[in-house]
């Protein structure tokens, strides 16, 4: 049976929580404490040397990280990875997206935020991500526009990898009022059938 | 014939020349110069709206972005892409890890340095990225102490994807000289066929 390494309020493990539960794929949850720094642990670093979550254990000594590496894998055959060479190469690209031009602004503010309450000494940092941030949900709400999903009619791993992050972005400033597009495509998103909503405080 | 839209001084564009060059692929460059902000032009964000080099047009109207997405779109069926579920998702893995926790730290000092000459109020952002850099750093001289390249013996797209800002990371300040295994790996890499050098200068 599959375990996964992570920790239910980070948007990077919620993707794999979601697959996982689209998918009807049985695993173990294996709850790790970023704040405490359980992942530079040498048990953890041993599965991941770059001591992020999630990981995926596949079986012993076969470990899997990165959350889109981990959907890619889990998708494969399934109706949520495209097999046509092009779309699956889009689904890559707004993945890649999202790890560089959406992740690094709306998960951080969130994180600052929401996890370390906001210091003063990291305020010029949180404003500093507002722009970037606004200019990814720009992006995908001219995408949103143009179909239902981020390939079509049908969700992919491009929409739970955006998600993730997205639907809590109000959590770090960003207001969502103004994008009607994705309003409406997270409405559309809940109604896959498994969908289970993000933890919002650790047990 | 598929038209590449770039920058030869970008190692994200680098990385498709590399994979055309190994594979023999046939195309044409088409230069495009990010200094003077031609990637913010309408032509070219309705190509890609994200606005960014490089991109592949493979024929009217069917574009792809995100350097990465473009490596495993080319090298589908090919000796550069495992076929192995878990394999290609390792490779996959590597690719993230570069976008996030590599290129960001490393390219970005480079393009700092090099690109904008170190200008004084850069200098906070430029020393702030060089723990993150030889973090990224030490943990591919940990992979390559096990295995010639990334995924073993051959050469696959995480080998391209890595090689392309590593191979110049001291013109971001990171010195190599420690890193041993990183500098065999360069030398094993040069002796791919139809390996190309990066532009240094644009002409």
């Amino acid at each position: 049976m599959y375990k996964v390494y992570g920790d239910m309020l980070s948007g990077n493990c919620y993707k794999i929580k979601l697959i996982m539960n689209f998918l009807e794929i049985e695993h173990e949850w294996i709850h790790i404490d970023i704040l405490t720094s359980e992942t530079h642990m040498d048990s953890f670093r041993m599965m991941n040397p770059n001591a992020r979550i999630p990981v995926l254990k596949i079986n012993e000594g076969k470990y899997l990280w990165e959350s889109n590496a981990i959907l890619n894998y889990l998708a494969q055959d399934t109706i949520y990875l495209p097999t046509d060479r092009y779309e699956k190469s889009i689904a890559l690209q707004w993945q890649f997206f999202e790890q560089y031009s959406h992740e690094p602004y709306i998960a951080t503010a969130r994180y600052i935020k929401k996890y370390l309450g906001l210091p003063k000494n990291r305020e010029g940092e949180y404003l500093s991500k507002q722009e970037g941030g606004h200019k990814a949900l720009s992006l995908m709400e001219e995408q949103l526009k143009k179909s239902k999903f981020f390939l079509g009619d049908k969700p992919t791993i491009a929409d739970i990898c955006l998600y993730a992050y997205t639907h809590v972005a109000e959590e770090g400033g960003f207001s969502l009022a103004e994008y009607r597009n994705i309003q409406r495509w997270f409405s559309d998103f809940v109604l896959i059938p498994g969908y289970v909503k993000m933890d919002r405080e650790n047990v």
